[in-house]
């Protein structure tokens, strides 16, 4: 997706240990007609998958997931870190190690919201060790629901998370590919 | 907005002392075609405002601001309440007493986003005490921006919320507005 990629070019910074600031316009201000056109394409690669929910978890995955439900015109399910206090007591829970938080995290969804009928498209902000994706993967599973598909906006390819999903047996795709960020640069595959 | 108070009337539950259960379409599934009937409303009613950026508190306002600053065509900020490693040292910081955790959070937002040139539209999922929304006004006065305009998707006039935001001076917009939560019942005001 060339304005994304281009946008990264612009505005992205590598701020080492494969960290990438995109807080311009991906996860803290969000650019909000970018973020349509990602949920546009990432609604376009999925198109034939006969999508009836899309599954993020909060918090940087919600603004494209949500695009992309608008697209598909589907729900969006944003599972909680927190158990809110409007949520039932029996909740389908998995964990995640969080990079950023340097500990497991919780991703629970309500069982109100899932179920067997269910044709789950998985959409996130970010592809790096995939186990944030793994775990939604698995909320899925214990809901009955069926996976069929994985996007996520941005994919670090030599973090292993293509690797650790591809036996899901579903497509994965991701709008821009950053092969390397070695000494300060980002470099992006091309296409 | 008639097809949010049909919505509310058919699926949302008073789970007793002021709490509304309404996660089946704003905040935790949501309806995303509907969010997207939200930010238009939104955007209409301040359409006047020369709104240059949408300004919301993680977690359950990113939906409808994200859907406002889509309609307004401005990006959407959503302040965090952890700080990544992505955000620089130097941040504005405000805290509110959160209604569901039971503690003071912290809302975060980075200068680097917010400045004096912007005129700034506050949207959240819920009016109620009004004090994440009187932290986030905070926010904006410490950056030197102008807040110009409250929206709520949903608010609960009997918890206070407008009264402790009206000497801010700028318009307050509610979408729903919700006078009564007694014995079970959910009491909208009409129009």
């Amino acid at each position: 997706m060339q304005a994304l990629k281009e946008r990264i070019a612009r505005e992205g910074r590598n701020l080492g240990k494969g960290i990438l600031k995109v807080d311009s316009f991906l996860n803290h201000q969000v650019d909000a007609p970018l973020m349509l056109d990602v949920g546009q394409e990432m609604a376009r690669r999925f198109a034939d998958r006969g999508v009836s929910k899309v599954l993020t978890a909060e918090i940087s995955g919600i603004a494209p997931a949500l695009t992309t439900a608008l697209a598909l015109g589907v729900p969006v399910i944003y599972a909680r870190k927190a158990k809110p206090i409007t949520m039932p007591a029996h909740v389908y829970c998995e964990t995640a190690p969080s990079h950023t938080k340097g500990k497991m995290v919780e991703l629970l969804v309500s069982p109100e919201f899932l179920g067997p009928t269910d044709r789950v498209l998985i959409v996130d902000d970010f592809l790096a060790s995939g186990q944030t994706i793994q775990a939604l993967a698995r909320v899925v599973e214990q809901s009955g629901a069926k996976l069929v598909g994985i996007g996520a906006v941005i994919e670090k390819s030599f973090e292993g998370g293509r690797e650790l999903l591809t036996p899901l047996g579903v497509p994965i795709e991701s709008l821009v590919v950053i092969t390397a960020m070695n000494d300060g640069q980002i470099t992006m595959k091309d296409g």
